[in-house]
């Protein structure tokens, strides 16, 4: 005979049970009969609290891992567990549901709690020393591993794009899976100055038609350039709608608002990481107006969430898990750019909510590691970290002030015109027909992307490529159209003249017509691509459309100092016959603005341009023209691209910028309304199962207080719906007695009943006893700096003692959209 | 007849009296009759709250300016301003007392109200609307004004030392106020190689000896170099003794804790900043061992918070200008090391408590002033931005982390020492006799300090030299005594082959011994210079001594990888012939590693030191190092020398960076104890103000939580004593029928009093309608988490809407203090 845990009256399963029931079958009714004697001696001696406290330990003890085994769920609230030693933990409460804002107060603790735990055990034996050791390391091997990752990750991606984005023009006879560059390396036949030409790299044409030249074959390159490039686009949109949609777009509003507390399963998974890097690598190779940028942030973050589940202490705490993705985030800037200080100043400035100190030193520690890994892959092939290495070699004179101001004004406009014209656009895909075929929508725009594109050679070549030309300066080895300067007309094109400005030969005209086009050309498409179903960074074509312009205007102001010597300005700093002014220097201060203007980051950007040149010298130039863009920005809206598309997604985002100017106060703000009905509130010890699970059933919030009574409005604390369901479930799964009509109480002790009343049940392990609560005249101004500074999820409002009312993180986010003037029901999730 | 003020019962003074009562002396009569009918009147109807109201009104306006007058004192708290808005804000009401803490909430909400005020008002008129543009700009006014200021004055400083230092050796005879390098700049006659030596500069022994050489005159130069060096020593105690005695130490522990929140009147002052630039000159002349960096950011917070004074944004709002000194300390540090932003990042992780983005950026700018400031003063006269500009050739190689880390323990212990042997000399220079005479000390340490500095040129050269020479890589123009290896010494000191290592020359062991004698006199030295009663900071007297070990072990490693080729390590990397070490970057190690020790900053000290290097290939050696020496030190104690002196102090400063691990509970650590007398609280309708004086005159408590009655217990506000005090001395002044048994009352409406009271006191504009509230069940984890955030200055505690108690900021820093089994009574200020 074997006595099932069916028998035991659901008693739930015991281990040790089936141990001693293999060996001694006799023992199963000794047992039973203690196990069900347990609940009957509770009953009995119930009304002493002190009986009840011995016997419960002494049924912990007898059954055993019944309840050590249900330890692992989650570890509790500290706050309720400290004064609830003796309730057991309840599988499941303490995490979170999917689209839910997670209470930051209550992550810390539990992480207190944990490490308070390790540190108590830790003198235990050398094992348990073993482990402290492991969890207090974990911080740095998980960031050491994210920087790793994300490093070999960005390499793999540089290359991929590199390889995929030339065989759109070509291919490598030698070897199919070399690019363009690396086919013509091999090469000794070529000289310096034509390193791009040679035998074993044949265009489509070539390879197809059998002839490099004449408008046969540019017919053919044209066709194929379409052909691949579409063929790109439809297989990164397919890939990302087939298999994670949320591999789609830069990635960065969604890490923002996950950042700032708010819970979407699966955006940071490995299903995520792997479709987002294959289709980053296809949606770059196509040739659309995208950059590769802002989705290796999104790679680096979904690397930094994979790692944290090999740590329970980051996989289990949200609240430690956002350390490792404020790393992460650093880490994916770093490698974007080889510049790990501002990768750091970035997650700081940008992205990040939370970022104690500890964070800033791991996520420069991340961003070192991630940059390290990515200059050993030596993607570029010049052993530099950073993606376009300049290096100028004349000073600025204060004059080019006012040209550097210009730009950082155009480089606001283009930013407050972007945002605007990319929200509406994105709001019509979301609001009509439009937006139910996004991978014709996608297919479309790379056809047109591509049949423009071509035929202009600025266009044509890749975006990061373009804006390396168009920063370097132009100096004697340089075969650019750009650098056609007259006097090199007459000798050989390698040997330049550098120094001195010259009059531009009929080169850098054409160049300048066909760059106009190529800047014209960009931000129309870059409105329609930032927001199509593919991973789309914005960071490279906004730059690419800043170096333009700034190029353009540098030329202007190149040839004006050059004809118009006599004038006072130049007469004072440019002497005849000396270099002036540098075009690639306007170039780089422009893409800066225009960046600027777009994402509006400002210590962050300057340092990531400043580590892109190393020279402290031209760090003033973009600080003035990173200003005025952010300040001419501002003007048209506060808000920058990241935060609009957070606002146009409806997520909770409570943005710790921006200022809460308004003077209303808690009670104006809070729930319920004049017009509502009551508050729903739990009383302390008078409700039974069935009216709580009524309550539960009528509402739809969150949690709820829970009073003293309904007369003196005395609040006790605070319960969570979700925590309240699952205890329930638990409770009449596991425990003997609880019917519809138990009460439920959650003071220390139980309530007196009347003899014949079901056993009670108590929830005061789910409690919440140190809720958070503001008065009815505190301003809101205090009450959304709380929220941002605490990352409360909601805060109880209270007067004279009583309590009023409910504000949650929803409630502020739709005030503020009030006072704004905008739909407050546009607030989609809480 | 002219009726003076005094005869209105002293209702105050009323310009617009006198006018009329020079004209017309009848008038006299009907005024009086008017002044001394209103407070009758209001008495009268003084039951009816809404002709009180009008009859306020009636009056402010016939009154005029007696209140208009006394409404410049201070803007009131937006909580409870906005709600009575017929209530006049009283002169004095939200200032604070020296040695206090301020409450930054509240701060903020004057600052917003203030915003709202001029926003509302500019679009009055065009005046309005300049003043409003003024105010928005003061913000970047201010920061570029302090960034010029600290530039200007850091180039000055930088310049007199240099000076002052060269006077202790000889004099200049061209022109007196030349230094060394100056006097023999005009010089033609002499080498480069000897570029130091040159007719015009006269030693003292060769102006007054008349020779140069020979034991006479060593010893003549010996005499002078300690006579100057106890002068300027003896100057520079003096001039602090007597005029400001805020101008000793480094300032960054005081200005930490001012950053914090506490105010210290005359710290940050005009006389502050001139006495400790005079004789931070002086103290660095002396030879002392200690470096002019760390006081240089008190310096720039004397100009940032001087330069506060002409906005009344800032010089009347606390939180406000703490963000303007946060800039000023990065534009300190900016200009100590030509580190801008390593500056902003010392600002952000070691200096600043609360750093909003705005400040980020500010600071950054700040920095970049300051910085370009110094560089046109150009004191180093090598026209570079940074004290110790290195540039190394070659890389570096994994072996040499080994050593690296070794420097990092190196580091670690040093600082863990001089943490614990500063501390133990600072305690009993506290306790003892020994304190009181600080001339004496000064002049005592400043002859020991020459006396034993001058025979080795390692310690009689400045310090900033010193390590500048140990960074410095032996090239071919390198004529010190550390670059005399073997392969030299048959050619000319000129010619030199740069590239291998080679076998050390006696110079190098020569110079060996005088580093290690050098190194222990500094670290002997530096434990009882810092803490003198002269401007000292520790930077420079760390880094020499990091240098001098760093500088140590790379020549023992570049010998031992010279001779013993063969082992495995050196045989894999060190190819024969070529360059393998370069001790200089030990010595740079070395330096981050002990300053990291003594300071614990991780980050920004390697912003710091990569941004003096410019080279991204050095941050993984330095961050090895500085890893190794945080972890090492705090090993040994978790506090850095800054936070330990303000410990030593009883700042009450609550570190961000310290974990609360505790688990006591908010009731445990609230006042008052078990023990103690009840809570003294007031009622908010049934205290007289006799009784209240009463209250106040008994106890000592800053402030004093209102409830509804003694019987509920229900919270309804918080009232500060300085405002309670002010409130009653203005009411009694100014206010008719206001006597000792007048009631007070803290509600909206006045109680119900019997016929024959007297009128009656209402104080609810100073009443703190919002104050802060934790349960009793709240762990004290989170409460310290609120206080640090939201940077409180107390919290009330009460249990199911009772008011229980109340916990201080210095409650919370005693409990942390008992729990570190420290004694809780060293918190001296509140």
């Amino acid at each position: 005979m074997r006595c099932s845990s069916q028998q035991m009256d659901g008693r739930g399963f015991h281990p040790m049970f089936i141990l001693i029931s293999f060996r001694k079958p006799a023992a199963c009714a000794v047992l039973r009969s203690v196990f069900l004697m347990g609940p009957i001696m509770e009953q009995i001696f119930s009304a002493s609290e002190l009986t009840h406290t011995v016997l419960k330990h002494f049924f912990r003890w007898s059954w055993g891992s019944n309840y050590v085994m249900s330890n692992g769920g989650g570890v509790m609230s500290s706050t309720t567990h400290l004064l609830d030693f003796l309730e057991e933990p309840i599988p499941g409460v303490g995490t979170y549901d999917d689209f839910h804002t997670i209470d930051w107060v209550r992550e810390k603790c539990k992480d207190r709690e944990r490490h308070r735990k390790i540190n108590a055990k830790k003198k235990e034996s050398a094992w348990e020393f073993t482990k402290s050791l492991y969890d207090a390391w974990s911080g740095w091997l998980v960031v050491t591993l994210t920087g790793l990752a994300s490093g070999a990750l960005a390499g793999l991606i540089d290359i991929a794009a590199d390889w995929l984005n030339d065989i759109k023009e070509g291919v490598c006879l030698n070897a199919m899976w070399f690019n363009h560059e690396q086919c013509c390396w091999g090469s000794n036949e070529t000289t310096f100055a034509e390193r791009d030409k040679c035998p074993q790299w044949k265009s489509w044409a070539g390879l197809i038609l059998g002839q490099e030249e004449g408008p046969g074959s540019y017919i053919m390159n044209y066709f194929m350039y379409i052909y691949w490039a579409l063929s790109f686009a439809f297989l990164a949109v397919l890939l990302v709608k087939v298999f994670a949609p949320y591999a789609c777009g830069s990635g960065i509003p969604e890490i923002k608002t996950i950042l700032s507390g708010f819970i979407i399963r699966g955006y940071l998974g490995k299903w995520t990481l792997l479709i987002k890097t294959v289709t980053l690598v296809l949606a770059v190779a196509s040739g659309l107006s995208l950059g590769k940028e802002g989705p290796l942030v999104h790679v680096a973050c979904c690397c930094g969430n994979i790692f944290s589940y090999l740590f329970p202490k980051y996989s289990k705490n949200e609240a430690k898990k956002r350390e490792v993705l404020s790393a992460a985030s650093a880490a994916g800037v770093s490698v974007a750019f080889g510049a790990p200080i501002g990768g750091v100043l970035f997650s700081l400035e940008e992205v990040s909510y939370y970022f104690p100190l500890k964070t800033l030193w791991r996520s420069f520690f991340a961003a070192l590691v991630a940059a390290f890994v990515l200059r050993s892959i030596n993607p570029f092939g010049n052993s530099r970290l950073v993606l376009f290495y300049v290096e100028y070699h004349t000073p600025w004179y204060l004059f080019e002030l006012i040209p550097f101001i210009l730009l950082g004004v155009f480089g606001g406009l283009w930013g407050a015109f972007f945002i605007k014209a990319n929200i509406a656009w994105c709001r019509r895909r979301k609001s009509t027909r439009f937006g139910k075929y996004p991978i014709l929508e996608v297919i479309f725009v790379a056809a047109i992307t591509a049949v423009v594109a071509f035929p202009n050679p600025y266009t044509r070549q890749n975006t990061s490529e373009l804006i390396k030309e168009l920063f370097t300066d132009c100096g004697p080895l340089e075969s650019s159209q750009l650098c056609q300067y007259r006097s090199q007309m007459n000798g050989s094109k390698a040997f330049v003249d550098a120094s001195p400005n010259k009059p531009a030969g009929p080169g850098v005209y054409a160049a300048i017509w066909q760059l106009c086009l190529a800047l014209i050309f960009k931000i129309i498409m870059t409105i329609f691509t930032f927001g199509l179903k593919v991973p789309a960074g914005l960071f490279i074509p906004s730059m690419a459309i800043g170096a333009i312009a700034g190029r353009i205007v540098g030329i202007a102001v190149e040839q004006l100092a050059y004809y118009h010597h006599d004038w006072l300005v130049f007469r004072e700093w440019c002497e005849v016959g000396t270099d002036c002014i540098t075009p690639g220097l306007y170039a780089m201060v422009g893409a800066a603005a225009c960046l600027g203007g777009v994402t509006r980051m400002t210590v962050s950007l300057v340092v990531i341009v400043f580590e892109l040149t190393g020279g402290l010298e031209y760090i003033v130039p973009l600080m003035a023209a990173v200003m005025t863009s952010k300040w001419v920005g501002d003007a048209f809206g506060r808000e920058g691209i990241y935060e609009s598309h957070i606002r146009l997604n409806g997520y909770p985002f409570l943005d710790a910028k921006e200022e809460f100017t308004h003077t209303t106060l808690a009670r104006e703000v809070m729930r319920p309304r004049r017009s509502d009905p009551p508050l729903a509130v739990l009383t302390q010890d008078d409700l039974t199962v069935e009216e709580l699970q009524g309550i539960i059933n009528e509402t739809s919030y969150n949690g709820f207080p829970v009073i003293v009574s309904k007369e003196s409005q005395r609040l006790v604390g605070f319960a969570l719906r979700r925590d309240i369901t699952i205890a329930i479930e638990n409770a009449r799964r596991k425990q003997e007695g609880i019917l519809l009509t138990s009460r439920v109480y959650f003071t220390q002790h139980a309530p007196t009943l009347p003899a014949d009343s079901p056993r009670p049940l108590k929830l005061r392990s789910i409690l919440d006893m140190s809720p958070f609560t503001v008065t009815d005249h505190t301003p809101m101004e205090i009450v959304v700096d709380i929220f941002r500074k605490l990352g409360l999820r909601q805060c109880l409002v209270t007067h004279n003692g009583r309590l009023l009312g409910i504000i949650t993180k929803k409630d502020i986010l739709r005030h503020m959209a009030q006072m704004a003037n905008q739909d407050p029901d546009n607030i989609m999730f809480n």
